[in-house]
């Protein structure tokens, strides 16, 4: 059954307006919905409901709510994953992936190596097509959430705001390259229940010294196996790698 | 440094000439190489030199090995990817990605739902494009092998040869709904250096009934956390799960 987000807390007592006109138009002109028909509803609470749609109009799909699902998709950790801005497919392409893995926030970051810069006029078009990616990604891969992004035109910027992390992982090629391979077990296997952890990746070239040195004394630098991952790569593997430490291994 | 597969075994007393026409034109047009210039090559045993080139004509690169160089990217264990045939831009995706993440062998399996289909004269061509994102991602994720891939039309006929194999795995998305986390880590914990592994992912729409039911005796149906994740993700799960239960908590 198709799933949409609504950006309400659940009560089951009362009816809910879709008003997101991609959700209206697919629900009326892609899924063929008539009154009466069901669909899934995920909560901004997380709750999710199957739910009878009760009218439709020009502007809104009215819907009930008339089950409540247990459903738990979400990584116990909440993943932010900031990478240099890449090549738009491949971008894009890591967003989906990272999204039906379980990312919850990304960073896109002008880093000192991006071949790829955004001038201020499309960041804003940028941002509203990722989001749109991220969104569709979350219904298909049944996301209680969906992921947010922000885009920073510089590290420092992140660096400044930092103390909501829990840990603060950096993928570097040369931490690869040496054979490391502790950091990043020791921190997925000491890893609670609902800690934020910050990931950074570099762009194609990688992370320049400079951005290594930046977060040197707040973060851990973490080889990821002894193949070099591309960009858009590494951040799969780190999602994967968290899911069955922590979802399979539990 | 550049890296290239030659298909010989590594002598450091002998000169070795790179014959394939791409490699060719990389060393001598992209990179713009000229005698004396070094390069690594891999050879069909799996060793690596660091070699100096000797000579550059219309037809071959002649090098001198100079230096052996220890490198191991090779996962521990050879995993199989068998996924239904999906859309040409997702599957070529997943092959540059599982060849980055370590799949030994692709097998392109025509499936019972799968949406996309290849007539016999397209398949020669298709096997050659496939073959040469792999050849491309595995030179730039410095593996030592080159992935193999072979199509099939039917999965009865993988069926019929799988005695290679030490385990079977099913990709089955109902066990992933039915909440089935014990499969895939049990075996992961148990596999030792060297032994095969065939995994199987359904196209988009997934494996049909019968398809689990031919694999039900010899295989096991593994659930890959609780996200639904789409056929091209599934194997980037797997390998990344495989390497870090192998190379990293190894």
């Amino acid at each position: 059954m198709q799933r949409y987000f609504i950006n309400q807390n659940a009560d089951s007592d009362q009816r809910f307006f879709i008003t997101n006109n991609e959700d209206i138009h697919h629900i009326k002109n892609v899924m063929r919905n008539h009154v009466d028909n069901e669909l899934i509803l995920n909560f901004l609470d997380q709750r999710v409901f199957k739910c009878k749609i009760t009218a439709i109009s020009q502007d809104a799909i009215e819907v009930e709510p008339i089950q409540e699902l247990e459903i738990s998709t979400e990584l116990p950790q909440n993943i932010t994953i900031c990478s240099g801005l890449i090549k738009a497919d491949k971008y894009e392409w890591m967003l989906q992936k990272a999204t039906e893995l379980g990312a919850s926030k990304f960073i896109a970051a002008e880093m000192d190596r991006s071949i790829v810069k955004l001038n201020q006029s499309k960041i804003t078009k940028k941002i509203e097509r990722w989001q749109k990616i991220i969104k569709e990604a979350a219904e298909q891969s049944y996301r209680l959430t969906i992921p947010s992004i922000d885009y920073i035109s510089n590290l420092k910027t992140l660096y400044d705001n930092i103390d909501g992390y829990d840990y603060i992982l950096i993928a570097y090629e040369d931490a690869a390259k040496d054979g490391e391979i502790s950091q990043f077990k020791s921190v997925l296997q000491q890893l609670t229940q609902g800690e934020n952890i910050l990931v950074i990746f570099g762009p194609e070239g990688g992370l320049s010294a400079d951005e290594v040195t930046l977060f040197a004394s707040v973060g851990k630098q973490i080889g990821l196996g002894p193949r070099i991952l591309r960009a858009e790569t590494a951040p799969l593997y780190v999602l994967s790698a968290v899911s069955y430490q922590n979802e399979l291994l539990g």
